[in-house]
């Protein structure tokens, strides 16, 4: 194989794996929006197939050689080339250090684990999940040790989230923000609450919709290549930058749910068509990580979509929308989006407590794949660590250990990440800042220099860079969770008038 | 390659290609109903990618070889596992005698005259179109001759279509049909008309949304398998006896276009439904061909659906949903979705005129295959075969030579199977009179006998057998019709009362 010959191959493998992952897409997400139960059947054998080939294709013979052959001339490749070589080299070191068997099982085992999961959380039982999640637990210890033996596990499988990440990071992360959000919260819940009666107002389903259009509108998404369809739990599926579908789910009393969500899903939305048109079809044609992802996400929806600017622009139109709104003002809406108590539940907690959720989950992942804690011990450890740090007690396993889907799916790692997003997103506004006003412009209602900003500084770039290259150049220097904390203490105090 | 290492990779051809269909399939659905219409971009780069691995699946040197194996012990292998292997090879002749090049340029040329008729068609000018379908004749002959040189080439096309389907065999189909059709339509023209009024009642969408649930269930579709949308143009789209996808347009003054498409299509997705589990996620695991499936559809539509029995069930329910209607009733229904009037589209053709719309296509696309007639006169003949066989004159292009997008997408020889389908249809309702009175059936509003006697007779074979195979075992001997122009006539009589 020549040089030029496996340049052409590393694009044919892009493509063709582009192509799988958009069929297999298309399927699951028509899985979940327009097709009957029993459908699962031939989308199953289907899915079979596409994965099969997918893994064929990236493991094989000519991948290999391909990788072995550019692997030699690293210089003379294009950035992009080698960006795409050093992730293909990744996938395939994890495939080739663990048995095809072993993998296979590992994904029958999670296949089960994610209807044993549901049903544990139906009846709120943990001891059904468990033997399951034991077996996860062991198999990430161990893939963990085949692929990377001289890596700490928790490390491994961070970074597999969110590249580059370590515990190290997240120890002195979290402990600033435990250090700053603990005394702010204890202040927020001795101060007077603000009155949140008015999001529990009627807001006809139809009228929902049309607050979803404006609010699309608003955030400036093509309308060529960004639908919006509703679904059980709202999420966001990119096909590629020409192709990016969003979901949201409408509750009758709680208008602020689709509301959020759609500015949330909105976000990364924005950061899939943003991506630049020489990536597409390739995997360097999508955002580069969860992380920054929801730096993205939840940007858009607390910290543009919940700000002071953006609660009096939507007043109007939500009055409109809504007329017993109209017994409300834009400021008594403005407090009650940002209003703080802590929860249960973590998709459901404000800005405030959010990172705490999120520390619960830090702690255990840890404990697990260090062999320092048993699965067994999980409720009465969550528990225990829900009492600490929210000062919440936790009534059951369904409002507790069993609340989230991603340990049921081997997703060990990949909590941290949301975190990180929401501190991201705080120190990106403070950067914005220094170059022109983003309030100004959601109050002028075209966003266009927000978008433009982060389209130049991250979006464009899709995969290229790794996620902490990506952003200390949009940040212009380290990254630094003074400025989330800043930010939720500024708001607080706005909020909470102290 | 042994035996059964032959057999094997059958099972494993067929599976695959199973899936690359099913996963382009979805991506078409995808596009005619939920995506943006900017997303065609990426929807071209994947279908591409899939339609070149099918092409590599079914023309490469380990399904070559297979078939030769197989092929040497054929009498060793199941029914279905024979008739695989002659599907095969008559797909692999026809990939190893045209050139690919060739084969290339042609759908490339498809893929332009499909952009180029429409347009033609808005303007209704048949000279845009003219040259792309002088293209495509020419190749379509060029195919013929290369694949089957001994062959008439518009034999080739009707049995590519319909398979075993030839010349002798429409002509004298199509001159049994004109000799009893046309003193039969001079016939009703004569008669007094009946009021056709309640057509154009104003009928609210989501009432005819209600309307539809209710003939889906007098069908007995299992909604766990089959789901019906809204599309520009109403289709029917199986992607295995697991998951079948229908469509209808709304239009508010004209309830019965919906009410027919649903039947019409739900007769399509029963045939499919119903085939075999033994041959899913097999080329068999679906409908035999056109004119099986039109069998099927029309007979559900007209047969089925524009019978007393049927109108009277119905009628209840159509005006309990469209009260307006109250001022008519189920005999005026009757007499109202019957009445025939020649007119100048074939997709509006009312059941007594249908098969001539039929044969004016017929007598065109052989004069065009036999360089009878050239494309430039196309226009003239088309509207002297309307004047002649309909009695009525066309006024321009778009409702005349340029209505149909068959010939745009290279499908010459693919109309005769409508008419056929049609005519298989009365027969198979005199067979099925034989055992049990399906008019009972549908008056009780349980259709459950129609449906198990077709699904014994039709569609559990999938593809197993030929479609005058299936045919003449269903109907109990050869097709006559002569069933199918005494049922036009029988219900003229009733309907006109002449």
């Amino acid at each position: 194989m020549t040089f030029e010959e496996a340049r052409k191959n590393l694009r044919d493998l892009e493509l063709r794996e582009f192509a799988f992952n958009h069929a297999a897409g298309m399927l699951y997400f028509d899985g979940v929006t327009a097709a009957p139960k029993g459908t699962y059947v031939s989308r199953g054998k289907t899915l079979s197939v596409l994965n099969e080939e997918m893994y064929k294709l990236s493991s094989g013979e000519a991948a290999q050689e391909t990788l072995r052959v550019l692997g030699e001339r690293l210089d003379e490749l294009t950035p992009a080339e080698r960006r795409l070589v050093q992730l293909r080299e990744k996938a395939l070191r994890f495939r080739s250090r663990v048995p095809m068997d072993e993998y296979v099982a590992y994904q029958e085992l999670l296949n089960e684990s994610a209807t044993v999961w549901r049903e544990a959380k139906e009846k709120s039982d943990f001891t059904l999940f468990q033997p399951l999640l034991e077996k996860i637990v062991a198999a990430n210890r161990r893939f963990a040790g085949l692929v990377e033996p001289d890596k700490d596990p928790y490390d491994f499988w961070l970074d597999n989230y969110e590249e580059g990440m370590t515990q190290a990071f997240c120890d002195s992360f979290f402990a600033k923000l435990r250090e700053k959000l603990v005394p702010l919260m204890a202040k927020v819940a001795a101060s007077e609450q603000p009155d949140t009666s008015l999001l529990g107002v009627r807001f006809p389903l139809d009228k929902q919709a049309e607050l979803s259009a404006w609010l699309m509108r608003f955030l400036r998404l093509d309308p060529e290549r960004c639908a919006l369809t509703t679904t059980e739990h709202p999420f966001t599926i990119d096909f590629s930058r020409h192709d990016v579908r969003i979901t949201t789910k409408y509750h009758e009393n709680a208008f602020t749910s689709s509301m959020f969500s759609v500015i949330h899903e909105g976000g990364h939305a924005l950061y899939e068509l943003g991506t630049g048109e020489d990536y597409a079809f390739t995997q360097l044609g999508r955002g580069v990580s969860m992380g920054v992802h929801e730096s993205q996400s939840r940007f858009y929806e607390n910290i543009i979509g919940r700000s002071r600017a953006f609660c009096e622009l939507a007043w109007p139109e939500l009055v409109r929308l809504c007329p017993e709104l109209g017994r409300y003002d834009a400021e008594a809406f403005y407090r009650a989006v940002n209003a703080s108590k802590p929860g249960l539940i973590r998709i459901e907690a404000d800005e405030l407590s959010y990172s705490l959720h999120i520390m619960v989950r830090y702690e255990l992942e840890r404990a697990l794949l260090h062999g320092e804690a048993k699965v067994s011990e999980l409720p009465e450890r969550w528990n225990a660590l829900y009492k600490q740090y929210l000062g919440v007690d936790v009534p059951d396993d369904a409002h507790g250990v069993l609340q989230d889907s991603h340990w049921s799916g081997g997703d060990l790692g990949y909590f941290p990440s949301y975190a990180l997003g929401s501190a991201y997103g705080a120190q990106l506004m403070a950067r914005m800042r220094e170059g022109f006003d983003p309030d100004a412009a959601v109050a002028s209602g075209d966003i266009t220099p927000v978008n433009a900003w982060l389209g130049e500084c991250i979006w464009q770039y899709g995969g290229l860079k790794t996620p902490s290259e990506l952003m200390r150049e949009a940040l212009g220097g380290d990254f630094d969770p003074g400025y989330y904390t800043d930010y939720l203490e500024a708001k607080m105090r706005e909020v909470y008038r102290f």
